[in-house]
């Protein structure tokens, strides 16, 4: 089969790879049909992170081809959604619903399993992992919102949770990239009143609108405290969500939080110091990490089947895998918000 | 009147002070009947804090002698807890329950305010502040529990709180002063199963048995991490309270807490530095800090009264305001727990 291939620092390729087969009766094999680029393949993408050559990409939804003798849920012919980790489902850590932390986890693309950017995957623990989408026939819409439950959307919801976002309360998301895009959405799913995104750029401005931003804040650093200061009376806001991984972000979002409020942050930490004098003295708490994504797909999913809300819409570039060179450098450039790849179909 | 005072590290004497006076008329005068001593006290003791020489203190229950103008919840005579911090409890962080966020609000013992180890206190902002005690003639025992709400009691409160104890759920307790002592009894009344307590000494161990722990754990570092990991079956603890404040106790705790949980830190951090690696990839959260005691004391105070429960056995030491040298050099040979300062009758 043919895949995305890492060789080094902006060098991605499209290669062969061995077709996958079923080698554990848990096994599901899955054919791609959408996949697509996450902010964080541009970490080893710039050589910001150390990434063994070889196979990328852990989003994917497609068509189960074949399970093993052991598989009870997932049939072939299954529409599923992967979620960028996978997870037995039945250890103590998935039962809290932390499937990230599965002690019979892992993650695609590491060693002896397949990436999420190619034409076929062999899932491993296919029941704890793999969720099937009910009905036939998704339109490409349809079927791009459901990619995004794999990571993006699961993380912009991880984010919202984490910082405890109720009904009625005012909200702040740093980050205009498509986790904090899916944040926004993921905040006004969850009834914020008052969503203030931080970003700087036109496009991304127009998006966060659409998806529930009330105010924009097109300042950074202090200004941007500031400013997020100023529109809440000098209080700051009652929920936080930190999704870039820097530490500029994490000190705005810190800055901006009200005493007694949470920050939910996911993007991966880069140089991140917490300021625990800043978190203590002002009772402001952090929480987040890698979405447990499989724990929170059922719940978004009946919502995106139901048309209640489309998170497909922060895909705003669409290559096909032999272009996947173009996918990446359009998200490095900042030229795309997130790089849909059309691999297979129906 | 007369009053605790600090001189210098280890050099607490008893000296004279101006008579307490009503300065606004949101003010109310306490004559202090029973003060103690605070775990947080002993960091400017030691010379570990900066501190500047003058009155100390900061718990206290008393009896009302003189209200200004404007105090309408509290009476003359009145019997009342104060917690740590006074607050107004209007502006918008008390109003969220963060009453040590008190936009108009400040501590104990800092410039212009008395401190509690002494005869008498001048209570700003009296009716945000102070919490009247219902009934009258209360037994010393009754009167410690209600001293006990004045900080260590809410702060371990506080600590199980932020750590999100459930109904149910197994606990860890990290330090065996008087705040994690108040943590497991914290712990045990918000329904936890299973309290394990990190006591390395046999006085402490008995009194957190008596508190409600389950289980103890006596060693310290990565030694107590793998017991602890032992007694959960490699799991972790459902919510974690971090009661020491130093790097290394907030490590163990990080350590000790399963993926997905929360540490709820309320000891004063000294030399924290927090691992932003290990809470993200699994996902651990951290929130504490200075509790909010005024916003606590209604339910805590609740349950002291009908006797459900008597955090004031965390005393045991009880000295007269002469001797409040001893009281601290108790503590801080760890002689004691926690030294009562009986400075006043009912």
């Amino acid at each position: 089969m043919r895949a995305a291939i890492f060789n080094e620092p902006r060098s991605i390729t499209v290669g062969d790879r061995p077709d996958p087969a079923i080698a554990h009766p848990t096994d599901a094999i899955v054919r791609v049909v959408l996949a697509c680029v996450c902010g964080s393949d541009l970490w080893y993408y710039r050589g910001d992170s150390p990434f063994e050559p070889g196979p990328i990409g852990h989003e994917f939804v497609g068509v189960v081809e074949d399970v093993g003798t052991e598989v009870r849920d997932i049939a072939r012919g299954d529409l599923v959604i992967a979620p960028f980790a996978y997870s037995d489902g039945t250890c103590p850590h998935c039962q809290h619903g932390i499937t990230t932390a599965c002690v019979n986890g892992g993650f695609w693309a590491s060693p002896g399993i397949d990436g999420g950017q190619g034409e076929a995957v062999r899932v491993p623990l296919a029941d704890g992992t793999l969720v099937a989408v009910p009905g036939s026939g998704h339109a490409d819409e349809m079927l791009a919102s459901l990619l995004t439950l794999s990571d993006v959307m699961a993380t912009g919801h991880h984010a919202a949770i984490c910082a405890e976002v109720r009904r009625g309360g005012v909200v702040a998301v740093v980050g205009d990239g498509a986790v904090g895009l899916s944040g926004v959405l993921a905040a006004a799913r969850l009834g914020a009143e008052r969503i203030i995104a931080l970003s700087r750029n036109p496009v991304r401005q127009e998006l966060a609108r659409a998806f529930g931003a009330t105010d924009i804040v097109a300042s950074r650093g202090d200004e941007a405290t500031e400013a997020v200061l100023e529109l809440t009376g000098g209080v700051g806001v009652d929920a936080t969500l930190e999704c870039v991984g820097t530490g500029q972000s994490m000190w705005t979002a810190l800055s901006i939080a009200r005493p007694g409020s949470m920050v939910g942050y996911v993007g991966v930490p880069h140089g991140v110091e917490l300021p625990v004098d800043e978190m203590f003295f002002r009772n402001k708490g952090v929480r987040g990490g890698a979405a447990p994504a499989r724990a929170y797909i059922p719940e978004l999913l009946d919502d995106v089947l139901e048309g209640r809300f489309d998170p497909g819409r922060v895909f705003d570039l669409e290559t096909d895998l032999d272009d996947v060179a173009e996918a990446y450098a359009a998200m490095d450039e900042r030229r795309a918000i997130k790089s849909l790849l059309r691999i297979g179909s129906l």
